[in-house]
């Protein structure tokens, strides 16, 4: 039986979990795969500290060369973060002839071109199911069960720690700041969350689908991102009246030869399956002209559920060594369409918009706004306007409260002249909060 | 490039769609596999009559032999009914060295054994991803996604029609028949719907995941199966009251060496993901050890998401004849254990139960059933006795009332053993109503 030998760089959580179950399932992986997988070597940086699955001594790395200049090693688990970093250990894995899986979706997302483009020219696979999605299998589905499908539209929920943080805001009506708190203490949010609430992570991981989806490759800096960090709860409860519940979705659309990615928040009606996926799990929706809508749900992050990933692309590449598959139809990259993607500007976005306007409860308002989205051809659909006192403004002291528009689809466009104007003709006290919704009625 | 060329047997509904993506979407396909698919010839017992997707006549084959006997077809699709002559097409085909796709349940559950052996030494590959929950590529998930998992549990709302019947059930308050009625209208169930409601479709799928799941052969037979037809409107009611939702379940866990299959009307938590799986969508929750729980969700019938599964086989194994991969590592069958498994009898069932008995308004009832249940050591979690009243009894003409008892986890035996004492001192006026629960209390 063949022997795939695998050393890993990092070894941290995920890391861990990887170690942990080659070594205590060896038995069912050989039996399931029909290859041994033998884990040869891990580097850390640090081995003076104490691990949740501690190695024997005779596996420990103490240089980054025992495991990229040891030629039995077959398979690179690249499990550290940044960018530099990884890019250059991965660079120098592809060279040498050694295959890489890896969890690093920032890479990916913003590297990866180059990534797998060497890759491709030296005949490497790249595994990286555990980049998006955690345990999902998301990757495999995408490449092969929906290969019969050109993909209309991939809706994710593909932050853990976000969405936790949405689902108290709504469940517990707490506010953001709290929420986050609570979630840093529980560990679902790490002590610097930056890149997780400011929408970063996820737009890493939808950039990623969506190059493999569209068979090309996508300028990262292109990606409208926008994050939760200015999410208020009222506007989560009045989105609920109306029968939305607020995501951090990210989207991925493919029209007129463009491809439409973006990051934020999003009302989505409240009976749609995305809307009901709670708390720290992660779900993708991916349309496909043939199968029309699918759903995958699973944990997003976390030890084992990733390192099931890991291990699922290690086996995978392990069976192509050991059948001494060459690199003839491999696609090894994510570019079956040998091009760049061209992505839609924010302007040119096209969906409803939910639009909280802050007014005077005086006479005459909401006929002002009316008017002005007349003029920008923007089609209401409900509005809700609220007794509830925010503040009070003026000589008089007038009351202010809430108007919520919900638009029929419009462009972006039009909405952000419409704002503007409003804004600029002081029919308004505050800024206008701005939610995209998604809900198919185009 | 590598040409595979592919036969169709039976032209139905999914041979229509199956046909349809191959030639609109040869590009597409040429793209993201590497290879050239060319759908060569199919077979039809008639083609005297319209089809959704006409064939040229240069495509019509007239005899099974023009599919069978042609050397250069690698691929046989096999879409047609039944059990015996799909069985005797395939088996003809693996000792011609073709390799098979297949959508049929029916013959993979009850004589997947054969199948997979005489395929397996012979060399040849079995795609079957097309049977089980059409267009969601659940196979290739519990084979590749998640092979470093032992796959604890296995939920699966797997069939449509019953799943859609159950739904309006609920929603709209109707009885069984009259919405069996209105589905069979509106293309939601055959003509002829027994394999449907009686369960039986249900467990042909179940067997099949427990089978790849746990590496194994399952004696068809000896698997519980229960459909929906006596499903009763007040169950629904009564269980919503205590937070759970009725669903055509399909279960697969392992304990103790044991593999239990099974498929009844199930009362799940109203909060899990699965109890939200509506209308005609199938869903799949499995739960690994490293990845946790995990849920796929789609289309599980129609013309194009089958046909969509269907070619994720076609192309997946096009491929690997194109790299000319032997058998060496190949896991044709679903046998990785190599053994037959073993069947929990439905006597050694554990679980909770929801039982409703119908019994004469007066003191003293619930105190009787309490003591039969405490006297085969069940404990109770819930009672509901309603006010409504369901019939008259006796000389006195008491009034009959429903009284459900949802019970802790328990055996089958016990369970089964109580309701027989209770109707033997005819404390009960009526069978009394049994439905599992399933909410992980245990």
């Amino acid at each position: 039986m063949k022997q795939i030998n695998v050393g890993i760089v990092g070894y941290g959580v995920v890391g861990n979990g990887v170690a942990r179950i080659l070594e205590e399932k060896k038995e069912l992986l050989i039996k399931k795969s029909g290859i041994q997988i033998n884990l040869k070597k891990v580097f850390t940086r640090n081995w003076n500290k104490s691990f949740p699955y501690p190695l024997p001594e005779e596996k420990k790395a103490y240089s980054l060369e025992e495991i990229t200049e040891d030629k039995d090693i077959d398979i690179v688990v690249e499990l550290t973060g940044g960018i530099e970093f990884p890019y250059n250990l991965i660079t120098e894995c592809i060279k040498k002839g050694k295959h890489v899986v890896t969890a690093n979706k920032a890479l990916l997302a913003e590297k990866g071109k180059d990534v797998f483009l060497l890759a491709e020219e030296k005949g490497i696979r790249i595994g990286f199911e555990a980049a998006v999605a955690g345990g999902i299998p998301i990757i495999r589905a995408l490449r092969e069960g929906l290969v019969a499908n050109s993909i209309e539209r991939i809706y994710g929920i593909l932050n853990g720690t976000t969405n936790y943080i949405l689902t108290k805001m709504l469940k517990e009506k707490k506010d953001f700041n709290s929420v986050l708190k609570e979630a840093q203490e529980l560990g679902y949010a790490e002590a610097d969350p930056t890149l997780d609430i400011n929408g970063t992570d996820a737009a890493h991981k939808i950039a990623i689908l969506a190059s493999l989806s569209y068979g090309g490759f996508i300028d990262f800096s292109g990606i409208y991102v926008e994050g939760i960090e200015k999410v208020n709860n009222l506007d989560i409860s009045l989105g609920r009246e109306l029968g939305y519940t607020l995501k951090l979705l990210a989207i991925a659309k493919s029209h007129n030869g463009e491809i439409e990615v973006r990051v934020h928040p999003t009302f989505l009606p409240s009976e749609h399956p995305l809307a009901k996926v709670d708390g720290v799990y992660n779900a993708v929706m991916v349309e496909g002209d043939s199968v029309g809508e699918t759903m995958f749900y699973g944990k997003g992050a976390g030890s084992l559920p990733t390192a099931s990933s890991v291990i699922s692309d290690i086996v995978d590449i392990g069976k192509s060594i050991a059948l001494g598959v060459g690199r003839e139809i491999e696609v090894t990259s994510m570019n079956w369409e040998h091009k760049d993607l061209s992505l839609t500007k924010v302007s040119d976005f096209y969906t409803r918009y939910y639009l909280r306007f802050t007014v005077p409860d005086v006479t005459g308002v909401l006929a002002r706004v009316a008017a002005v989205f007349a003029k920008y051809s923007i089609s209401i659909a409900a509005v809700i306007q609220k007794e509830k006192v925010l503040s009070f403004t003026g000589e008089k002291k007038e009351k202010v409260v809430p108007l919520v528009i919900l638009t029929h689809t419009a462009s972006e466009n039009n909405i952000q002249k419409a704002i503007k104007e409003i804004e600029q003709e002081k029919i308004t006290v505050e800024k206008t909060v701005l939610i995209r919704v998604e809900d198919e009625e185009i």
